[in-house]
């Protein structure tokens, strides 16, 4: 089940190119820091934990490409691609958290460290958020694969499984974690218009792992929970506020109101380093519009009239309302989410 | 504002190739009953009283090229057309229904005409099919746009105007008639997956009407009901049991329940033609299931894997709880539908 959709190697940074899925595997090598705005910007690489991961490995990469003398040299170099990096994609707080996290090891660090000790440091904490966000999925596996109704539907939207992070993802994690402790279910994904990684990801990687998984396009999700086919649905998240209320994938909010009409429990599955507690509530959350063309013209071929006005959204925003619980690392948070989302979030004075 | 989407002239049918919109306006000539039997699979022509429209002149096509010598050859040929015409798509009841109609006319005057005068009253009743239809979604634009509220939106699912029948169609029929009234607002258009009639066929209409319309992700529905911008919505229907209920494109259902949720007033507007009043409930109406392929290689490029399992009705049927109002040519019926439909259902004995 394992999906390595990125690696560091030998000083370079290798990441699957998600856009050409699931018609071709390619990696493809990021050599400078303009190479990885440009991989985030245009989804080759996609899904909040990946993009935070992608941001750790891409700071090396602008360390790489820059090639500062001196310590000093390289806190200015990381604090600048950083701001560089932070303008890729505005939804997922993942990348914001992971730049974050690089800015303050190289800020703590310059001023008593050598040149090689602090790009050795560096290179430790890139490599130690992957590990974290790996270990993470594998633990809302455990938490979430429960709630995994044995002989049962489960629907999903989008793409949160491996390709969207390491190995097990963070909405399949429970599925892939279900399917190897025996569980016997089927899954529903949607298509997930206009870039379809519904399509082209998720049904990828549950058909690679042996799954059985039926694709829709995404206004049949309300039919298919009308049959009776659907007992659970399971998304990601691109960012969590305080209050619990979550931006995701565009077409979220619409399986949730569905899945609430349905009486189908809704959850939410994420790691902690996709909350903003800065946000008391969603309708903070900055929302990204997308080229009009990636839904006229998506496939290579125009599908609607020249000139056509498209409101294309990356994402919408979930009220906490309809979510019946955010499966984390730490187990699954209940409403009321302020609360619980608060007992959680315990702060450890981690050692930069 | 009127749309030509079929022309019978010179005893040949033309009929545009909706397929082809809106790259390219094309009409094509079908000059055997097997080319209308394609053209409506493959939904070159389509929309419930277009589809009825077209196999009325269908038949008199197969006499066309059958070429039966008397009265009694045409009786024939009329019963075998009907019978294979009626296997090209199961749901939209307007087929049947135009078919019935072609067939009666043959059986009623086979005995007492000569060959040419039944031939004549054929084309006749053919002819009179396609008036009526037009003289209904005009009605039902009469009806329809005191609905439409001034300075507000719109929400519309699938195609339904001219080019689903003739000049105005049937849930575009209100728009189009409050515009030329001087009503202005703004309508949003689902682009309507798998086949996309929404971007090719409903924004290309409103657009080439000079009406404002924003093009949608069926996914993005949701999202744009929660920001407000949206007080109505109208679909058409492919057929309307005697209780309400409605069959209609793939997320219709998703879109009802949505606007329900918002408590945006959904209605359904349909000639009495798409009644079938032998049916008690939506439950009975056979749902069409659509080729994979349209969903998976439907850009001319494959985006999902090969295969894959897909799940791609049709249609789906919204249960009349959702349904506001059904405008008609003969008014805008209200729940309980049972007895609104019962009460304008007259019988007239039709001269045929």
């Amino acid at each position: 089940m394992a999906m390595q959709a990125l690696q560091w190697q030998d000083e370079t940074l290798h990441v699957l190119d998600q856009t050409l899925l699931p018609n071709e595997v390619r990696f493809i090598e990021l050599h400078t820091l303009a190479d990885v705005w440009e991989a985030i910007k245009a989804l080759r690489v996609r899904g909040a934990p990946l993009i935070g991961i992608t941001a750790g490995y891409g700071i090396l990469v602008g360390l790489h490409e820059k090639n500062p003398g001196d310590a000093a040299g390289v806190l200015e170099t990381v604090q600048e691609s950083c701001a560089y990096l932070a303008t890729s994609r505005p939804t997922a707080v993942n990348l914001f958290w992971a730049l974050d996290r690089m800015k303050k090891v190289a800020e703590t660090h310059a001023p008593s460290m050598t040149h090689a000790e602090l790009m050795s440091r560096l290179e430790t904490e890139a490599n130690a958020i992957y590990a974290e966000e790996i270990a993470s999925c594998r633990a809302i596996g455990e938490y979430g694969a429960p709630l995994v109704p044995e002989g049962g539907g489960v629907l999903t939207h989008c793409n949160a499984g491996g390709l969207a992070t390491g190995e097990y993802g963070t909405a399949l994690a429970p599925m892939f974690r279900a399917w190897e402790l025996g569980r016997r279910f089927h899954v529903f994904a949607d298509e997930t218009r206009p870039l379809l990684q519904g399509a082209r990801l998720t049904a990828w990687e549950l058909s690679q792992a042996g799954i059985p998984v039926t694709l829709l396009c995404d206004n049949t999700a309300a039919q298919v929970m009308r049959e009776g086919r659907v007992q659970l649905v399971i998304v990601g998240a691109d960012r969590i506020a305080a209050n619990g209320d979550t931006a995701n994938k565009i077409g979220t909010y619409s399986v949730a109101v569905l899945a609430h009409a349905h009486q189908i429990p809704f959850y939410v599955a994420a790691p902690f380093s996709t909350f903003d507690l800065s946000l008391e509530h969603g309708r903070h959350i900055p929302i990204e519009l997308r080229d009009p063309k990636e839904v006229t013209e998506g496939f290579g071929k125009r599908t609607a009239p020249e000139g056509i006005d498209v409101y294309s959204p990356a994402f919408d925003v979930t009220p906490a309302d309809y979510i019946a619980g955010i499966i984390t690392e730490r187990g699954i948070l209940r409403p009321p989410f302020e609360k619980s989302i608060a007992q959680h979030t315990t702060m450890v004075a981690r050692d930069v």
